[in-house]
């Protein structure tokens, strides 16, 4: 029997997103010609857990993360394909160590293209020049770029580099007139200039999937954890699953009389005699104290909603449709095709990714194997 | 140098801060007897880490946890001292186990009363019946307090239990109306009644600190780590010290020119010149992604301020006043004594338990050990 909070994870989703993305972009490209596809596996690969995932991106052409650390795990679990750093851990001088390889880096500063010129293993890097653009992070400004490009492709062209590219991340992928603006900026910026170019992601593909073919490296990260970044539905025809399913156990259950308050703040209140729970996951879990009483929660497949104010420890739930429910049973906190993150995320005025990192080390991560993912924990 | 976001954990504040408490509290109470002391470590000693802050709570009477195997981890390393345990896990049968002793336990429900009466090595332990309240999370209701409490007690006079308590939970300790009324309920409820009370915590006793002395141990956790839970001043001649300070390095530094925007959603946007740095610390550290642009920081012990949204690995800070500012500095995010987890938490709209709570397991736990704990870190 659960004792506390549990995540649940599935990387056979995770396979699933990741070949669905491919049909649906195909789809969308009129082109056999597709991008490749660095898959994003950062931050511990959005909460899932780099190890217990990696598997599930065998058929993606490379993984961007964003620590060394996370590099070396993935290379020390058998990942030969090749990486892109996206962190900023260190410099040149490590970045060439043989370990790392095949490694892809990202060049933001005057200074960095100097150590790469000084340093002859550099030879084995594919460098990206990163364009500041709207989001402004760090990266190369415009009037600063095609000195710089010309400086890194003249070291790639004697032998100083193994590839030279030009990266852009955007600020605002979400919104159609913005997007095509950025685009349109560094599209003018690096107009004539050799090399490949990494600039889409996955919001900005379903923006305007017809840009997708016009890079050639796609960055792909939140949609291969089956969640829609945007505020409004996924197109027809793309279907995504959640890879993460976050149980914790009912530990208490109670009846309240007309009138009984629950939580802290007495913020909700029985206008009826009902039955509630008491679950065992609170914010100290990850779970986010801001959500308001009446959001939504699975038990037995069924709906049921979160009452009152979330505790350190503690969350209590309506099981007035529940008679069945007992100590011990699993209640489903999101990740389900009915019950998103992103239903969860927004009734609590964050994103779904800040959930799934947001999860604390005392959440246990289980792999249970089964493809009925959304299943009601034993 | 840092290479992401890091902890630094003051033991020797909670030491100061226990101790302080008790002299405040000295004060308040016009009585040499002061309630036996709770001191509250439960989640991982409000994410402070128990194990690394254990030695501070030397002086409290007892530690109160929310899991067995927090009490497991405490009693290995040499906590011999009663433990209030809060949790759910198991039963009474796991709970005589004499590797927790001296234990006392919350007995929430008609059934557990029942399994101890049938459980010989319940005589070791001290039980407090637990009023359900205006909290509700669990416990008993007016109707069979007293004839459970009668129960019980028969069962303490047999020799079947050590020790038989009243504890009381207030959901609204905040609020001084709310407060007295949930008081006066619970001790109209135990009024004649035999045993020792557990009623009021940190919130209860600034709030009235005059019914401290009316309770017979007093549970103490928000306080200790330095953290005032009212959402006004702490009263004169209480100084709590935060006993937690997270930093994050400078990865990157970058000017901006008016007009140029900042983050996600190009919610930022320089009206003049100005220089920005990129701090490695972003909601998958636990950093409130819901914070707004604006709200404070610290950066070699002088004011900065966030700039727009934050993302998941990264936030971007204010160098405007900071020149001298370079990559390595390291910033403090909260935990000073003028930047305190509650401002932070309060811009973001939640409290500061969720922020020292939520800190996710990559971020590490440092003790440095200096008594200057609000230095900035090298």
């Amino acid at each position: 029997m659960m004792r506390g909070a549990q995540v649940h994870i599935h990387p056979q989703a995770i396979a699933h997103n990741l070949a669905a993305w491919r049909t649906w972009l195909r789809a969308q490209a009129h082109t056999p010609t597709l991008p490749r596809l660095w898959a994003v596996a950062k931050a511990d690969a959005y909460g899932h857990g780099l190890e217990g995932v990696l598997d599930a991106f065998a058929h993606a052409d490379g993984l961007a993360l964003s620590s060394l650390d996370e590099i070396h795990r993935c290379r020390a679990q058998g990942w030969h394909r090749p990486v892109l750093y996206l962190g900023h851990d260190g410099g040149p001088h490590e970045w060439v160590d043989p370990a790392l390889a095949p490694l892809h880096v990202l060049v933001t500063t005057a200074h960095q293209a100097a150590q790469l010129a000084a340093l002859p293993q550099a030879a084995c890097l594919h460098a990206w020049l990163r364009y500041a653009g709207a989001l402004g992070h760090d990266g190369i400004d415009p009037p600063h770029y095609r000195a710089l490009f010309a400086q890194l492709d003249a070291l790639r062209q004697r032998g100083g580099l193994a590839g030279l590219g030009h990266l852009q991340h955007y600020a605002r992928a979400e919104e159609p007139e913005a997007l095509a603006q950025e685009r349109a900026a560094f599209r003018a910026l690096i107009d004539g200039l050799p090399g490949p170019v990494c600039s889409e992601n996955s919001s900005a593909v379903l923006v305007q999937a017809a840009h997708a073919a016009r890079t050639d490296w796609l960055r792909c990260g939140i949609v291969l954890y089956g969640i829609n970044p945007l505020d409004r539905p996924l197109p027809a025809g793309l279907d995504l699953r959640p890879a993460m399913s976050l149980y914790a156990p009912i530990v208490a259950i109670r009846r309240l009389a007309p009138g009984d308050t629950l939580g802290y703040g007495g913020l909700f209140r029985a206008t009826q005699p009902m039955r509630v729970g008491l679950v065992r996951c609170g914010y100290a879990d990850g779970y986010p104290r801001p959500i308001p009483s009446g959001s939504p929660c699975l038990l037995a497949g069924r709906p049921s909603r979160v009452l009152g104010r979330i505790s350190m420890e503690v969350l209590s739930i309506d099981l007035s449709q529940h008679p069945q429910a007992s100590i011990g049973d699993g209640v489903l906190l999101w990740g389900a095709p009915d019950l998103r993150a992103e239903t969860v995320a927004s009734a609590a005025g964050t994103n779904a990714a800040s959930l799934c990192t947001g999860l604390t080390a005392r959440v246990a991560r289980i792999y249970p194997g089964h493809p009925a993912y959304w299943a009601p924990a034993a």
